[in-house]
């Protein structure tokens, strides 16, 4: 099931809108490319919904927002949304400031997101209102063990049910859901996260996931999920000596660009809860 | 010829105006001082004039538009034009939306430009007012093959003359042209799509060349496209087990650091029609 | 002494708060990820004061400098002190805008930075109100030999017990010094020019280093020019056949990642007048 929604982005190349932070612009640009998707960025107001027309999916991510750009995110969103597009949520660092958690509360009221895939911290916040976040990392005290996790799932089904949305919680181990079912996902590596923007490449290859598979939603998020994980093992395989976190953020997307259906398939560690 | 066009640049280490955008801005720098030149990049219409009158190049790239960079562009456009430096504008993305299409029209009536790079698919959305562009890259129906090439370059040559401007369009095969003469290079590789930047990078690169080269923009311009398509294939050439899009990006740069007049002299590989 | 600071990074993991351009962000992001700090960029007006509160450091950095970003400055860089934080300045290009050297003028009166770092001609032109800097490159006339270093040396301590700060001036040779004692660094190598953004992202670094040593600012800042200074010599030493600058952009921040106190001790190289 992974390998099809993967060749389904290689066969596609579907077109991708990404109204994202200068943080790690490129990176998410590369990594939509890699991932055999074609990226296309935009963040002013008046020509995001002419863009968003064009592509087939829309991936708004709140890191290092500007006021400027919520408009543009609003306009994108909602005209995405007209289209039937694939829309996803990254609600970057929105447990560091009021602006951020206000302006995921209002996008999530005026737009319907196809899912919201953020790292576990960021995830509890937009659920209470609050969250152990740190910054832009997720929390030591967020990381799930055993029975966490099902209880952790159970959670995030029923935010999936309030609204609507597939859910994508990244951190030590990644739990992908509707309001039913629950990819608890095991691939990945600690030392991504000291690779700055791994979670905003994650939404890209999400994006890309979703909007080449228009009926298989939950299949695809937890594919991409699945598959940027398998890239950071890949990708530390191949690390030499003297190689760190530089050569390392070069090495996974290198692994999502010579990755296939196939591979992916292969490689994927979960289970279904 | 090249040979000498790319030995001033080394040798007069430009200093080269960048007005760009966040996606690639920092592939843009690093393609500049890897060919000698040095860059400073500034899109505050509060400083741009003083910026571009201590530089001797500038480059206008409108991808990711923002309507305030707008301004800035078009003052640093006319005190770069009054003060002789060479100007060159990249028209990204051109056919995705009408404010980027305006904008490239707004700028070309107000600014004399040097030059004008872009994909293929930019420089005919130019010519016609539509094209078949897909988001920022170069459309599939706009590959050339055999005698497709000499009526392109006849179409180029004709709006070089309208506009007075040398313009280069990137492809498959790649077109540089003044009114009458055009260069046809073949240096490149296919994978220099799957890394985001290459365009612009070639656009900071180029616009190295133009200032280092006043008396021979047309062969700069030429040069500097053969330096970039050379530079993909001796990156590739480099390219190890399970490198991939992103070691491509890098490799691209080194290879233009490590790359010297008779280098690019030897590796050219162009015909004039 | 170096040792330790580097030490207290690591076991500390502070977060730091960057205010900074979107030519190096990525890479200021990545370097204070690979020192051991954690990094929030954050520049929006509405948001600064509190996402400083939860921070320990702030590094603010006036590279492509927008209007709309200054009172942002303003508003954190008063916050962070209000709470004791270490924040630094980064005069980037100071020498090339009246626009940059109002800004940091302004910055200077109403903010009281633990540290300015720059390049020896921006932090020449802080002092004299002009320099030879020539766009955001160090000018060649302002290279350091023999006995010019104790000169210099005197009138940067000088600008420091005018300050308050410490100041570190980056070149051919590193001086930071308070009003009293001026550490002499003769660590990096002249390639480290040919990489965009290594002095932002040594600012990054002076901020966590700063912000993980509250009793000892003036060895942490030498500690941390001394750390990027031999991440530039260990960085190259992994350098092979076809890398160039792009590569070496990579390694330096992977020495970072890989260096801890001991070998930072080992590997220093200064005097102290």
């Amino acid at each position: 099931m992974f390998r099809e929604c993967f060749d389904r982005v290689r066969n596609q190349a579907p077109l991708i809108h990404n109204i994202t932070n200068a943080v790690t612009i490129n990176d998410v640009a590369n990594m939509v490319l890699a991932c055999g998707a074609s990226p296309i960025m935009a963040d002013e107001a008046a020509e995001v919904e002419e863009i968003t027309s064009i592509c087939s999916g829309l991936n708004i991510n709140i890191g290092k927002l500007s006021r400027h750009m919520i408009p543009a995110m609003l306009l994108a969103g909602k005209k995405a949304c007209e289209l039937g597009h694939a829309v996803l949520l990254d609600p970057v660092g929105v447990g560091a400031s009021r602006l951020r958690l206000e302006t995921a509360d209002f996008l999530m009221e005026e737009i319907h997101f196809s899912a919201i895939r953020g790292n576990i911290s960021e995830i509890k916040t937009l659920i209470h209102g609050s969250g152990h976040s740190r910054g832009v990392d997720a929390a030591a005290a967020d990381a799930l063990a055993g029975k966490d996790v099902e209880a952790m799932a159970a959670v995030l089904k029923n935010f999936a049910r309030e609204t609507g949305c597939i859910i994508a919680a990244t951190g030590n181990v990644d739990l992908v859901c509707d309001s039913r079912t629950c990819y608890v996902i095991h691939n990945g590596r600690p030392e991504m996260e000291k690779v700055t923007g791994t979670g905003c490449q994650l939404s890209g290859l999400m994006t890309a996931f979703l909007a080449a598979n228009p009926g298989h939603h939950l299949e695809a998020a937890a594919a991409s999920v699945a598959a940027m994980g398998l890239a950071g093992e890949i990708g530390w395989s191949h690390m030499q000596p003297g190689d760190g976190s530089a050569a390392y953020r070069g090495r996974i997307i290198d692994a999502i660009c010579n990755m296939d259906g196939t591979l992916l398939e292969q490689g994927a560690r979960f289970e279904i809860c």
